[in-house]
């Protein structure tokens, strides 16, 4: 058995605390992974509060995990030791029904195993994230990481930066299209790298006055204020698309409004309560919504490698360990750009 | 002038009743179509009722007509007396926007013109619809109707038809595909055999047990009974494409639920309050929501063509102008199979 520190909740109201427990040993088709860097993501303050359905105390969050491999089984054949590698919201699928085989492991018929709070397939044992010193994962499940990138921007990549990479991929987003970016977070500010990267004209939504020139800053053409009556009125059915990467409760319809004939907005953000979607927004212009969940392995791969081509890496600012409760706080009131990444050697 | 014997709606709370109007005289690019049969659609209800915002009355309403050309302007080239035509629910467009240009003159810039309770372009003259015994129309927003189909089917391709038949066209559905189809009423009965004769494998999901029959004579493959809970859990994740028809209010979830990963629910029906949509459903199998809204005159010509060529007409209940007001009585208790059409040599 292989001990591990990491941080962990107790229960669903106190503060994270340190944790010791085991990893087991690195199985044949397995690789050890030495923790840099683990981004921390608002799932994991949801699934941490038992706001998203059961957990299995003491958890260990963590899944945007960036770290240098240390041991590979007998059989690997893909990673070496001593190369970087990342893992992010899943560690695991059934690798059988039609999704995994199309490398869309995200939709797996028998459901994902997540990184942390699901169980290891075919045990009782839980899943333990990022927050922590190793992790040991099938090498199928692993990515390649490259060593041209600063390496503390990267880990947000594993699950901030698929979540909009994919949509925007599979809704081939690009040349010509004007897209709108609604919220401007983790999510949002990879939204505008990769919409801009891709060659769209980029509006980045807010009612914020104050993010224009953050959002200008990373690469966005326009602002446009949404607390502005005016501005809204003006933007009417002018999008292509908007990435709504807005959780907290809002009006769906006022955004659905600025979408041109044949626009779609994608939804990565989801709100507690439901949205409320008068159909007839959607039938004058042929106008659709859809969702969309971080993207396989597969494409991962492919978004690690785009990051490394052109440059592209989260903005971030570097905790140590134990900042993590004051993390969770400031997050709940917006107050990052644009993720909180973990240092880990602060937890050896 | 040209006199026209008409009914009307006077106001929102009384029947209709006979009224006497006068056209203008056929103008060059237009043609002048005595009314044969005239199909009687929901909208005309929620209009004359005024449940869809201000209503210019005396209202004709009327927008699913068919009839025989027995005048041309100079200038028409298209349309010779006596043959056959049809008119759907827009009668002119500005003609110049993208969607104009496109043929999707449903989504024109400016707003089409509606073939009742519009203004004739650049006047303050109302459209009046084709509850009435002629009707007068620039070519190009007329439709060309063979001889070989029954013609009193024909009638509800005008708007029950197209409004099914232009979604599946655009989201090329067809073989290989498991389509649903919610509510069998004017549109929904159309939505089966469209779906059918495109080759998807099609559900008719209801309610109603006695509804099985008849989706079953109509060409549905499976009937579904949508009230008990087990018939729904058994098709979770089972439709590559829902059909929703249904304006009256209910649970849009309970039916993106029946969704693959990557599913679309196509919205024609628009109830009354807005369709609560927890934004989850959508996310975690990549599912979508669209409007779709009748069809440009180009595809609506494509579908007339396709049902002359697969002989598919709308199942209708003749009846005489004179019993539009029970008509539209029967419609508000869905009952009637599936579309009444009124003969209108009843008013003659």
């Amino acid at each position: 058995m292989i001990p591990v520190k990491a941080y962990a909740a107790f229960d669903a109201e106190n503060p994270l605390k340190p944790y010791t427990f085991e990893r087991k040993e690195v199985g044949a088709h397995q690789v050890q992974i030495e923790i840099l860097y683990s981004g921390v993501c608002h799932s994991d303050i949801h699934t941490a509060k038992g706001e998203w359905g059961p957990v299995n105390y003491p958890l260990v969050p963590g899944h945007e995990i960036v770290g240098r491999i240390v041991a590979v089984g007998s059989e690997v054949s893909k990673f070496k030791v001593g190369e970087l590698a990342g893992i992010g919201c899943f560690v695991d699928s059934c690798r059988i029904c039609p999704s995994c085989q199309a490398g869309e492991e995200q939709f797996c018929d028998e459901g994902m195993t997540q990184t942390y709070n699901s169980v290891e397939r075919g045990t009782d044992i839980p899943t333990r994230g990022g927050y922590s010193t190793s992790i040991i994962v099938d090498e199928n499940y692993t990515l390649h990481v490259s060593e041209k990138l600063d390496l503390k921007g990267v880990a947000p990549l594993l699950c901030a930066g698929i979540t909009t990479y994919s949509p925007l991929r599979y809704l081939k987003v690009g040349k010509g299209h004007k897209v709108g970016v609604l919220g401007l977070g983790g999510l949002g500010h990879m939204a505008v790298k990769f919409a801009v990267s891709f060659g769209a004209e980029v509006t980045m939504l807010s009612h914020s006055p104050f993010k224009e020139a953050d959002a200008k800053k990373l690469g966005a053409h326009h602002f446009a204020l949404t607390s502005n009556p005016e501005t809204m009125e003006s933007l009417a059915s002018s999008f292509d698309f908007i990435l709504n990467t807005v959780s907290a409760k809002h009006d769906h319809n006022a955004y659905l409004n600025l979408l041109k004939t044949n626009g779609t907005m994608i939804v990565v953000g989801a709100p507690p309560a439901p949205a409320e979607i008068p159909v007839f927004t959607l039938i004058m212009k042929r106008r659709s919504i859809i969702g969309s969940l971080i993207g396989g392995i597969k494409e991962t791969q492919e978004m690690l490698d785009y990051c490394a081509e052109h440059n592209i890496t989260s903005d971030v600012e570097i905790i140590d360990m134990a900042y993590i409760n004051e993390a969770y706080e400031r997050m709940n009131k917006s107050d990052v750009k644009y993720r909180f990444v973990i240092d880990m050697a602060s937890l050896k």
